[in-house]
């Protein structure tokens, strides 16, 4: 049972914040305390500053709801990839979390818009509003579909990880997004499936082989 | 330096032998020779035996390249899969190695013909043809396309692991192949690309989201 | 190239900081950040003072030189360990780091005292003083040599990770040690090395099984 | 279910043979019989017949029980460690397997002889002498015991792996030596414990750390 918050020593009471990072457990979060306890107050001072200045200076994209800095011109909390002139306005990509829109951009693929679902629905899930921002895409979609032709949307992909919760996202996604791709006529796709670097046949589950076949060129 | 053969004790040439097995180093070779002594005489004469009818009565099929056992009524030396008359036979996947085969043929997923290359093309290898069977490849391409109609070949599909190796014959076989598909008309085609089951977003390279960015659907 | 610090915006700049932390690379440490920017305002208030006040109430014991919190009664800078009347003062065991003491104090195995080095000696290390406390120790040593008869120091315990570099560690302290513990007449011992849980003889190396036979008993 | 043995192609039957072996699966079994098809005669050939000969050249010695080659000179089936002038007849290590004297040999560390009890003892087993060579094993002992002051049996050594069912081994065997070791005044010891290379003190199990502080040097 977890000791009350106020009588434990600093020690113990800052490992138990860190436990509650991704991926940190016990023995690493109090290693990450005798760590904090090893740096000179210059390091430590940054380190709380930081995190201060992070709330009040890193806002959430009205428009895709990712995370990004305020800066001096920053119009109607829009980030920089939404209001690019160079960014292809007609492709809307869906995705799970920041770390996937970090991770397209790396790769310098993709030149349309991101959406940033906030998470993924799970499998039993009664709520899935409750999961994803679900009422803020479909508002984006229909937004962008009461725009001139020009600037019509063409296509919504929705870029989620091939796992279990993500499949299921997906699912519950199209069922939510195809109506408004008949309505206002773009195309709703998923990102293609089939061998991935490094597969060997031998070892390929029948999924991935059913679709290395379909989706064969 | 390898001692010789015949001044070796039957335990230590047997565990040299059995380092020849693929993917079977000195301490298993060993524990393999050691189990040999502890089985009793039923099992080692059963697998001594087993080990000789196997070159007795397993045969290359002359059509698609694989070991298959010899039956009753085999004719022309060709395997079961390739005298099926439920076998579309203007279908051709050409695969490396016979267990490529056996488990395509266990997902139930594709029901043309198969070519076993046996092997695949090392990056600077200078006689390709010493790796794979070419020679056999393109003269069974050639025997499938001058048959009728009805059944000419209609599709070739490289269906090879995605390592640097198998691509690397991928790329060579497309070279020989393509002038083939141009004067007889059929289709070379490669497993299509993609994500596959368990890829995260975040953790694909970007050759993996080209790909399925390319064949999205 | 690192940007520098001032231009950089606050996610990135906190990343940084948190690439610093042991074992943290950069995905984590981003993770890290967009983990404190959905927390809401309570827990990162808590996170931030609990990190100024660390610095504030954990101090460092003047006997054994791990860190500890500051209570009501904290005389002289001693921590828990090294006032308790259950303790053997007469036993003294040297370890690298606090997570050291922590595990053995879980495990209930010791009742000495002990001193952190707070660290290791790497091995062409021209300056050992610089990653150990050697001065400290020395004087906790002779400290402890200079009492009466009932509480004299009986044995020091070198409990060093049994890697390259703790064993490097373990040479230079016997180096050190063994002079005053001739001269004091108290015995300077190592932990027993052997064959440790899991263990299987056939994959022991050499110095593991020299160790378990040396040990028999 | 297994389909009866007359039935199945060769090719099948040999990979059911090889899934026996130990450590081997269904798609490595397979691929070994492949192996030895595209292996020419010679090497096949050589197989067959090292397997033959395995069982006519090796014998079990009759007084550690390992396996060795027969020579031309053997003499009552004593292996070459048995009848060495060189080894030390008054101690006895005894091991699980084959392999161990093979590992302990390489390591060049024991000069007495061994016993091989050709297993071990698992947790509810209610017939330990069907897993392990225990009459062989008593009856080794005594015959030890019976000779002149100067070859008397000194010490025997128990040196089994330290995992669940090689301590169950060893708990049931100094319940039958100990015994004949008060009887006949030898020692019965067991390899020492405590830390293997690359322990780190952090991550050492309570056992670990208990016996490694009671074997303290």
């Amino acid at each position: 049972m977890k000791p009350k918050s106020s009588l434990m020593d600093p020690l113990t009471k800052l490992s138990e914040l860190f436990k509650e990072f991704p991926g940190i457990g016990p023995r690493q979060a109090r290693r990450f305390a005798y760590f904090l306890l090893t740096r000179n107050n210059g390091f430590v001072s940054e380190l709380t500053q930081s995190i201060e200045n992070l709330r009040k200076n890193i806002k959430i994209c009205t428009s895709c709801f990712r995370y990004f800095p305020l800066g001096v011109k920053t119009e109607q909390n829009l980030c920089s990839i939404c209001v690019s002139p160079n960014r292809d306005t007609q492709l809307l990509m869906i995705v799970s979390h920041d770390n996937d829109v970090d991770h397209m951009e790396r790769t310098g693929l993709f030149n349309g818009l991101y959406f940033v679902l906030g998470g993924s629905v799970p499998i039993l899930e009664k709520e899935p509003e409750n999961k994803i921002r679900l009422k803020e895409l479909l508002s984006v979609i229909n937004n962008k579909c009461s725009t001139s032709d020009v600037e019509h949307l063409k296509e919504v992909i929705l870029a989620l990880d091939l796992n279990p919760e993500g499949e299921h996202t997906e699912i519950f996604l199209k069922k939510q997004i195809s109506p408004l791709a008949e309505t206002h006529t773009f195309t709703l796709s998923t990102l293609g499936r089939g061998l991935s670097t490094g597969t060997e046949i031998e070892y390929s589950d029948t999924e991935t082989l059913k679709n290395a076949l379909k989706n064969r060129e």
